[in-house]
């Protein structure tokens, strides 16, 4: 199985040396491809995501990603910057699917900002759809009638586009606790009467599963009043992308969140949802725990490995329990160091 | 003076009895003239926002308004929604100033989900542009290429929109941190891009204040993880939405928090910021604090009576201070025992 190593800009390298060293210790006969992004790959070569990555990311049976950013590349065209690298992989291979599981992990209860009895109760996964909405619409620069700049962006979602994320999530929640809640804001917005309209209906297809609806305002409140209440959320690409930050915040560490962005047959792209935090990046302070579980994720859910995630995953546990501490944890190990914690268990 | 009291939905009427009770009891020789709004405004007359009801806020000073939202109205056509009352309102008066401020009341220090260290530190005003984005653009339901029913709306800010909410937002924190954060997602959104180079263009009037610029996906972080950092935001009419109500909880109370929106002449719309709560209407349940807080509000802003607001808001924090507790303070006094609590000391 070929899995493509796309590592990108700032912490992005060193976060992956880490999970490459832990995929190579399981000796599981991956081969790997790397191949550039972001500002990284506008840097060497001009673009964020040249031909050739595509090509691999083309071929490959599962994609491992580190992160992309760069404020250097802030002035660019916008087809220039790093964000396309994630945005272009995520539409040309028609990843629409992203799920972002939320638990407190036992051993770092107390980190979150939230109080621990509300904070420990958090275990969700927010279902977020990636390649519609306002992300991929129409957009651009035009003068008003009055000669002013205007700045314009088209949202929208159709029904297709709607059923097959809104299967993801119901599929999703019948293998948890069987709740799903769908977040839009239907009293504003037509894209999200359509969103509501065709969850709806496909809901008929699940009567196992608990359907409910809530406007984007209320969401961003219960997260934070009593983010226990959910269990599977299902929303679009820009809500999900703000509501799934927030609900990593609430579980207090999201240098230790995985996430996955799938198609309809389960080829994946995972990535930490941590970004490339350029304002530490070469200190090797950054936790790579993130990255070693989105390849624990890429194992489970892409290449049918399941048994060597669980092992992966098992040494995250124990390396935390043994006290392995990043700086974002509160504690002094390095990038390396937290990676000779997860090896030394392994 | 008149002010116009537009109580609407669900709890409205209750909560506008005892702010007027306590505006009553002023005798500051205003004049009241009620107007029907929302839900109740479609059942009476077929409209959310009726002509009758939209003359009284073009002649009257200020508008004190409760809440719109009936769940027997979602199935009717858009334009006769109950949340057209206040979104008509906000365009047809030009209230494009939104200002949300979020602040630990020292009595209820611990009603929030946050760690109290966390939480008390919050002392933020959100200003958020009322008047454009996504939700005044041209939209609809229509058809793809392919037969598929699709929902679009068309997210814009000019030039001209951007300038007017800046400077609210500049001089908002030039009386209050002298610190700015302007929120966007200018890695996406073109909208958002003109949104930022506006704002920058602004800031060059205001060189006391220190701006910053921050992802709205990031500040949903932020506002988790330490919400103390922020002074003042300013954001577009979506993302201020999401943030604002998110700050609220952050707060702990929503049933205390206040909020005012503005033209460019001071004129403005003052409502508390929880909404029609139509599953305690009628009940007595429902906490008026944040309407008589309102109310307060207008005084100041609207009205040039900052003594009577000064009055009004240290009469609520001597009832807190006094033990008034309504159900969401975790108390057991209902709606007309609140009012009471502030008229006692009053
Ligand atoms: C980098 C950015 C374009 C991206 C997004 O908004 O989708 C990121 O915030 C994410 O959530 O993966
Ligand atoms: C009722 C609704 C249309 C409104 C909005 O989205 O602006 C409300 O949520 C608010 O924040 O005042």
């Amino acid at each position: 199985m070929l899995v493509a190593v796309f590592a990108g800009d700032g912490i992005g390298p060193e976060i992956m040396a880490q999970a490459r060293r832990v995929l190579d210790a399981l000796d599981l006969g991956l081969r790997f491809e790397e191949g550039l992004v972001g500002g990284a790959a506008y840097k060497a070569v001009g673009h964020p995501l040249p031909p050739e990555t595509l090509d691999v990311a083309k071929r490959a049976d599962a994609i491992l990603f580190g992160a992309v950013g760069d404020f250097d590349c802030d002035h660019l065209e916008r087809h220039l910057r790093p964000e396309q690298a994630i945005l272009g992989l995520r539409k040309a291979l028609t990843l629409f699917s992203n799920l972002r599981p939320a638990k407190v992990f036992p051993q770092l209860a107390g980190a979150s900002a939230l109080k621990q009895e509300v904070a420990s109760a958090i275990d969700l996964l927010i279902v977020r759809e990636l390649n519609g909405d306002v992300y991929f619409g129409e957009k651009g620069m035009r003068k008003t009638a009055d000669g002013l700049r205007e700045g314009y962006d088209v949202m929208s979602y159709n029904e297709a586009e709607v059923r097959r994320i809104a299967h993801s999530a119901f599929k999703a929640a019948q293998v948890r606790r069987g709740k799903l809640c769908s977040v839009d804001k239907a009293n504003v917005l037509e894209t999200s009467q359509l969103w509501r309209d065709v969850v709806i209906e496909v809901a008929a297809e699940y009567p196992d599963v608990e359907l409910s609806h809530m406007y984007v305002d209320n969401a961003a409140m219960q997260l934070v009043r009593n983010p226990g209440q959910f269990d599977v959320i299902v929303t679009g690409n820009l809500f999900g992308d703000i509501l799934s930050d927030q609900a990593s915040m609430c579980v207090g560490s999201i240098g230790m969140l995985a996430s996955a962005s799938l198609d309809a047959n389960g080829k994946g792209l995972y990535e930490p949802i941590h970004g490339s935090a350029p304002d530490i990046a070469g200190q090797g302070k950054a936790n790579p725990l993130a990255t070693i579980l989105s390849a624990a994720m890429m194992l489970r859910y892409s290449l049918g490995m399941a048994e060597a995630a669980d092992r992966i995953e098992g040494a995250v546990a124990k390396a935390l329990e043994g006290g392995a501490r990043s700086f974002d944890l509160g504690g002094t190990m390095t990038t390396q160091q937290m990676g000779d914690a997860v090896l030394a268990v392994l």
